[in-house]
């Protein structure tokens, strides 16, 4: 990966290298639109707010911003990037950050 | 209202009494469910989060959690009570907390 991530819609081989360890690791793609999806299960909603809250400190530092729902101990997240209408760099490092606090 | 908001389901006059001034602001009842919900719209998602955040301890003071999605400045929260399967004053604790630390 570049550096810095970019905005730019990732395609072929690139996007798949990059997308082969997030779709390992529970990541999946999204069928109605070209985005990614994962689903945690915390202990409860004090976790699960806890990885929030690193997560959006994260987001702000980017400039990028997950959709999410949260429910008590449920955390589901979609990730696309809207400048390109689909999946960019920008996805795959929010997501791989993500992993890293979530774990 | 009691000085402590229980999970007794809401029901007869006393819920139209509690709710009648949440319908006011915005919240509306979800049809397929007893549960109320609303949409804010912020000015971003540091706005947007900052509300979340102070929800969040809200939240866990009362052991009584929103179901909540966040996209950027959007934040679509539904609120009912697990125990009694429908709205309790809890609900309507949470939610004034939500208006007020919403506007």
């Amino acid at each position: 990966m570049a550096s810095k991530p970019n905005r730019n819609k990732l395609e072929g081989t690139r996007r798949d290298e990059l997308l082969k360890s997030l779709l390992e690791t529970g990541w999946s793609i999204v069928t109605s639109r070209d985005a990614i999806y994962k689903e945690f299960i915390f202990k409860d909603f004090n976790q699960a707010f806890g990885v929030m809250s690193r997560v959006a400190l994260k987001a702000e530092s980017l400039d990028h911003h997950p959709e999410w729902l949260n429910v008590y101990n449920k955390l589901q997240i979609t990730l696309s990037t809207h400048t390109c209408s689909g999946i960019s760099e920008m996805d795959i490092t929010l997501a791989t950050f993500i992993d890293s606090v979530a774990k």
